[in-house]
């Protein structure tokens, strides 16, 4: 038994925790570098409301809101040049996913030099990056509890992770209520990614036993309550278990990496900008079948979490989850083509190596290019 | 589901991990202050091994092996002292608990200045510390995970805590082998002290969902292997489940709090200066029979875990334990009499408001009297 834990982020955790947003950031900073979607915090009324949080503890802004979904390399250039020539000392992420990572990035730009591709492709490092603060609006990418930051190169469609300690959040301010005016397909795809992330995590070969239990109770929160959210959305209760989980989700492989359906999956929506979830939905019961029977225990738990017997019917198990979330979908109806095969499973050598190596099962170039074409 | 959770200690853990000491302390400084005991880590070549590895690495250092069991506040002065006049910049603790929290008050008053009891007390604040590396070699405390450190004070016998963010270890350096030279009866006291962190943190109101799996791993670990240790102290992999425990049980409590037991049991070792855990065993049944009906599902759970049938075994399975570590004693045995009940009840609503605030049951003054008339 030899591993590392470490996870310096303070996480803050509760329906109406919002509130805390303009003394949180005032022990980090004076001008706060806002990073937002371009349109849902604005719908919901959560952009004004953090506004109007900063300005009561006489917090100073600027408002980046370009991030768009799978968030690019150049977004982050973009955003970090404007962060330095508008002087900010810290980096507010509101937003889902894309947003958060985007943040993250952006934080990390502000104090080191160079192409970005360099430090995700580990030819060069940095250390350091403006303090960051997160707060997650969707209940999936788990993003708020770890240090990566995923983002895709719009030149050759290159979707991978930073990953450096400097990117952790000084504090994630995680309120479920922030979770509630998410659209029923997107709490289906994001939750779904969440679940994936304990899944992954747990069953990935660099696991431990603190990420173990951590993600097996994650797997159990979300089986228990996704569905519940995705039927009723107004259930808080529920809903505090879900955005639990999901933070769980993303603490678990910010320690003990993802697996082989993130490995695959990040070649699609680098390759055609599918939504995340839903790439791995089109994949991961496929990955499963071909990965059981390489530690058929830890499936076994993962079965019988989800209501299942044993490790055979995994698998099985999660279709059932998924078309309960009406996410049974093909890589086909998302606009993949066999002829997109060679190309994905070349990338995904380049670009999820580590993924790859996590999982039970190790798939080589042509048992991964089975999987798309099965797939599709 | 309202919480905070942040833990921001690098826990390296592993058997042979020692060997980083050097590397590790290098991140963080050049000159290193030593806190170790008198006798324990030279007997066991310990301390040469660790300053060897310093030396490895280019770090100075000074040793200072003063601290005994229940520190002193007056002791963590006198280093922090020598600390200033030597100029060192981190600070190393490698040794039980006693020593891991001596350390930590030693770098903090390194940095601050005045009594350390008005920190205690909370009646002045401070937030920087030197940095400091933790090598437990007991499994007990937990220590090494949380930012507790227990002193007494010789003038008045006050046993309080100093917490305060500023003393969080960067590193945590967890070796299961460092375990393997304790003395039997230092098995048995302090892994039962593990094992009441686990619990108290469990039982605590002020727990939450990540602490509560946690400790309830932890609990389940010490339950399979405290007792494999304490027959066969060469059982590497009974040591290393063990060892995780102890550091769970510093986490939790770190973050949710210990309960009553531990409330109770430090007016008992700031009086007659008792093995921590030994007074632990001698209150902890008769504090858990007057408290389980306060939370019986909680105490339901921690029986069946230690194979117990419900919370109204819970007392009496714990007391088993006892037996099996020949750690069923009385506070009579160990020099307590009931002329000290007054004393010890009054000081313990002085220091310990806290951990009874957590317990599930609320125990008056005159109510914790009784306790320890019946635990003589």
């Amino acid at each position: 038994m030899k591993f590392n834990y470490h996870l310096p982020v303070n996480l803050i955790f509760g329906a109406g925790k919002i509130e805390v947003l303009g003394e949180e950031t005032a022990k980090y900073g004076q001008k706060a570098f806002i990073v937002t979607g371009r349109n849902s915090t604005k719908k919901t009324g959560l952009l004004d409301k953090a506004l109007n949080l900063l300005e009561k503890s006489g917090i100073e802004y600027v408002v980046f809101d370009k991030v768009a979904q799978n968030p690019l390399t150049t977004t982050v250039e973009e955003g970090a040049a404007l962060a330095v020539q508008t002087g900010c000392d810290v980096v507010i992420g509101i937003g889902g996913g894309s947003i958060m990572d985007a943040s993250k990035s952006i934080a990390f730009m502000v104090k080191n030099k160079g192409d970005i591709s360099d430090y995700i492709f580990g030819r060069i490092y940095g250390e350091t990056a403006l303090p960051i603060i997160l707060v997650p609006t969707t209940a999936g990418t788990g993003s708020e509890g770890n240090n990566f930051s995923v983002l895709t190169n719009p030149k050759n469609g290159d979707k991978k992770s930073l990953r450096t300690n400097a990117i952790y959040a000084k504090a994630s301010i995680i309120d479920p209520e922030l979770m509630m005016t998410m659209p029923k397909s997107i709490i289906a795809s994001v939750g779904f990614d969440a679940l994936t992330h304990n899944i992954e995590a747990y069953i990935s070969k660099a696991s431990q036993p603190i990420t173990e239990i951590q993600a097996l109770y994650g797997i159990n929160l979300l089986s228990e309550n996704l569905i519940k959210v995705y039927n009723d959305p107004k259930d808080l209760e529920a809903w505090e278990k879900v955005t639990l989980a999901s933070t769980l989700g993303g603490m678990v492989i910010g320690i003990s990496g993802v697996a082989a359906s993130h490995g695959l999956e990040h070649p699609v929506s680098g390759l055609k900008n599918v939504v995340h979830g839903k790439g791995l939905a089109a994949l991961m019961p496929t990955i499963i079948e071909r990965s059981f029977k390489s530690s058929p225990e830890k499936f076994a738990n993962i079965s019988k979490i989800l209501g299942g017997k044993d490790e055979n019917d995994c698998s099985k198990v999660l279709g059932k989850l998924l078309e309960d979330l009406n996410l049974n979908i093909t890589l086909g109806e998302m606009g993949i083509t066999h002829e997109d095969v060679d190309w994905m499973a070349e990338n995904c050598m380049k670009v999820s190596m580590a993924s790859l190596k996590n999982n039970p099962k190790q798939f080589n170039c042509e048992e991964i290019k089975e999987i798309y074409h099965d797939c599709i």
